[in-house]
């Protein structure tokens, strides 16, 4: 069952781990297939060498349950299940500790769109979530983790199509797709527009933001309805 | 038609890839032939791992339009255009989104020549252009990034053999070559010239820039009709 | 004899190499059999590649002297010896200079907590430990090198199950682990580790560490009775 | 002729490009033969990939001038031609423009010691020599650059063999060793300690050099006739 779902998501796990992006067996990628109200993800722990579509781990959209596989899921699965739960739109979620994404969300700060790179990517600056407070931590944390993620997006009127990734505070990133290699790809994004924002400020004190029309334009170009940007 | 211009420019397309300099499909080379009156460029949005010779589009000098090709150009062909139609002794361009010189793009700076490495590659500071306004950016806005470097080179008394790159503000740099594999090479000397100065700054408060007199005789070593670097 | 140890500690010392922690001949990797008593260690200055099991040195827990080798053994035998000695618990000892927590020993700072990959591998800051002084320096410096750092672990109340690796002041870390390859994971972690926190602070004065309560959740997550983190 | 000589230059070329520190056509290594009168050295502007031992240019230490080979010898030879003839010491010599190494040149300054892994290197901090004048870029260069280089030494009571690297300012290093591979070592060496030294002073302002009986301990532990570093 959920051959192909499985199939998708192992080798996404395998691409995140070949990007850099996750060393050892720090990060995981699932898929959602809305239909069939499940979505596969990564075995808990396990080296992504050893990964095979059948260690892949099928959890029910309806509770969070596991209801296929025969490794325990990702410890973050809480977290994803509420992700989608959540966001009727969201088809792949991918979490990593890549360096320059988490040191922002260690400084417990936004990564400011300071130019075209960022904005080819989000239409907004990248958020960083409020910290979980002491209860929220100590009952149910990964469950809380994606209901603060959820509670900062709904506050703020954004939406993960044009938002494609958040900083959980004094944690790492949570970043989202299309599909799960599209999760990955823009997983890899997060990273160099981190990077890039860091240098910036580094070369200048007090940078501003790139301007909205032209961010607006970047990010136009290439998605919606009016992109012009690739091969139709 | 154009076997032999589309081969070189698919080739120095991979070559900018596999230098780093352009992730995903963040980047892009074009090579004029100017007694044909016309230059080749990528595709849009094609990995580079995919590129064949006949992918490449071959665009008009004339009026900018494709003449042959079945894919999209690149959308920054525009800029190419301008840039080849107002710079006559220019033979070939590159955009990338190179992190430590789209940093000084996103931080509105020039690149400073803090010494010889630079001055081997630049005979000035790498500079970079002034912001686009908004009626630029939401009216033809690729045509338009090539005349504000062209008007910054104008201006400034710049030309593009001497001064073989340009930021483009909250963007990324283009480069230029005297053929498509030679602005790839230049594309890859700007990112460690950038990083160098980057770190050079990093070392030291209000670092001068490097003397005139050893910048004129690094420059004009490796450059020009008296240089004695390298075999005849 | 001792084939089985001589072959993990090899193994550990070209996985060192291979995760580029230890260019040349900078690290050493041992790991102890206290039913034996002895460790088995990295002989001195040789290049990774060119270790072979056979060439891995036997080292008596009882006086630190050779028992079995054609070799020297590490320069920092005496260390490693010391560290066996007054830590019952350690099972595997690493030595590197890797680039960015030698800078923080450099800078004679411990590594802050600033988020959860930290926690995740330490339950505390990496300590620091204090200088040696000239004459420890001058008489017996590995053995004193050693000596410094179980009296900075007792003093501070740690220990080097949940506090696994140490910077020496002007020097580089020792870190520690349950065997050979898991002390060199962990020495692979802290680089990582490092270079976040000193990236975190790159972008915000004053960071404050970690909460204690999501420190816990995640050190715990991961280690000790109730860890739920991989697989039974 | 000279064709042991001619390998071994022409190997230890090779691996400078392999170690990263040589880009392009930006580096180069000669090693002197003081029997008979001769060094070999890299022909200018010839990629690393192309390099065969025929390639490689002898030159006199007599006048410095070619006296076997089919190239152009590196634009840097009289420097090199300079160091052999008053460093009566030396034997081998490398130029790079690596990249956290050309930093500190260009901000004028010398590397300071800060830890073990530049004690285990260089006696002292790897010092910036002075600017050359006009007078000095404008007629014979490369000459001069060398007779710059000497003199810093001479005045400061440096030697080569435990100062192994120098910094011409606004420029780039120059590396001696042993021999050609040596050299080439301590190159890469340097580049890790100027990186080590750079985030150091990222993590404390105000630094303090490393102890001089640490580093005496640790320069001695591995050079020298009381050295126990290594394999007799």
């Amino acid at each position: 069952m959920f051959d192909e779902l499985k199939k998708v998501v192992c080798d996404a796990n395998k691409e995140l781990h070949a990007h850099g992006l996750a060393p050892f067996t720090w990060g995981n990628v699932s898929q959602v297939d809305r239909n069939a109200g499940v979505f596969a993800i990564k075995p808990s722990g396990v080296p992504y060498d050893d990964l095979t579509p059948e260690k892949m781990v099928i959890v029910s959209l309806e509770d969070g349950k596991v209801i296929e596989g025969d490794y325990n899921p990702s410890s973050d699965t809480p977290t994803h299940y509420v992700l989608y739960k959540e966001f009727s739109e969201l088809n792949a979620v991918v979490h990593t500790h890549s360096v320059n994404a988490s040191a922002f969300a260690q400084a417990g700060r936004d990564i400011p769109a300071y130019g075209t790179t960022h904005a080819d990517f989000s239409y907004t600056a990248v958020p960083c979530a409020r910290a979980l407070t002491e209860e929220e931590v100590k009952t149910e944390y990964e469950l809380n983790t994606g209901k603060v993620i959820v509670a900062h997006f709904k506050e703020n009127g954004l939406e993960t199509q044009s938002t494609p990734a958040v900083l959980v505070r004094s944690h790492a990133p949570f970043v989202f797709g299309k599909n799960a290699s599209d999760a990955v790809h823009n997983a890899a994004v997060l990273e160099i527009v981190a990077e890039m924002a860091m240098k910036t400020e580094n070369l200048k004190n007090n940078v501003e933001p790139i301007d909205k029309y032209l961010s607006d334009k970047h990010y136009f170009r290439k998605h919606g309805k009016d992109a012009y940007y690739g091969q139709k």
